[in-house]
């Protein structure tokens, strides 16, 4: 059954840790909403400059729109960790049953957000120390699953990461 | 009398939160030293393009060769924080007297250095939760002294960090 799957998206994201998740999704026929900080803002990528169209801003739509959460990393991350209705969208993905999809710098949002106790996680190697901090299991893998959160550490896990991902769907 | 004080500055560092201090150095005498993580190379500031060449690789100078440390913002903290040699280089500073200057994400650093428990902190918005998870006492003033820690939030507060800073000279 085809799921609808949100990205939180602000500039400076690591593109092919949205553009490969997302058209993998897309090939199996699950429609991906680019949520952002500014809704029909276009935002560009770190590395290769991809532009995204944001459809709505976080603080406009709920987990109840969605199937599932995909957080790319790169800087983007950082930005939303100050955005209030950003760290609160997390939350209640991470504390709902839907799944959570956070690869590289993306954990920084979570860790705000105070949801990573207990939790099995792994990351960007810069972030690591965060999420021991924040009371998660850090484990050097391409890809951890621990209930509904998939998590990777850079762009060369991807293809775990995404096959992983695909298995929540 | 006049200070050697180190700087770590790999790529994206804030310009603001560099250019600022080092010409409030430099006016009084003090010597500024460009450290990062590779030697000869030219880095750029993340907003203003200021282009600084890097005197000394991180890993080739200790603390003993400073008084003390200025680490600037922006996204070069979370290059730093990937190198144990910067990570080391910032922990044996704050576990020294000589004085640490730390400005907006520059805290990132001494976090994943493990050094900032029970200590009185600053810093951007985004790694408030770092700050507190890593155990120090987040206090959200322009500038922040505690012993020889001086911590500021964002470029609004050079003035005061710059103030505070000499102090410590």
């Amino acid at each position: 059954m085809a799921k609808k799957i949100a990205v939180i998206l602000p500039e400076m994201f690591e593109d092919s840790e949205y553009t490969e998740p997302a058209k993998a999704f897309a090939t199996k026929g699950h429609e991906v909403i680019n949520n952002g900080l500014i809704a029909g803002k276009t935002v560009k990528g770190k590395k290769e400059g991809t532009k995204v169209k944001i459809d709505k801003a976080v603080g406009e739509v709920t987990i109840d729109d969605f199937d599932g959460l995909l957080i790319p990393g790169g800087y983007s991350p950082d930005k939303l960790r100050v955005d209030d209705n950003a760290v609160q969208f997390s939350a209640d993905f991470v504390k709902s049953n839907k799944p959570v999809f956070a690869i590289c710098h993306a954990g920084q949002l979570p860790v705000t957000a105070q949801v990573l106790q207990g939790r099995k996680f792994t990351c960007y190697k810069s972030i690591i120390q965060n999420i021991k901090n924040a009371g998660a299991e850090f484990i050097g893998s391409e890809v951890v699953v621990d209930g509904n959160i998939v998590s990777s550490r850079h762009p060369s896990d991807l293809p775990a990461f995404i096959r992983e991902s695909l298995k929540k769907l």
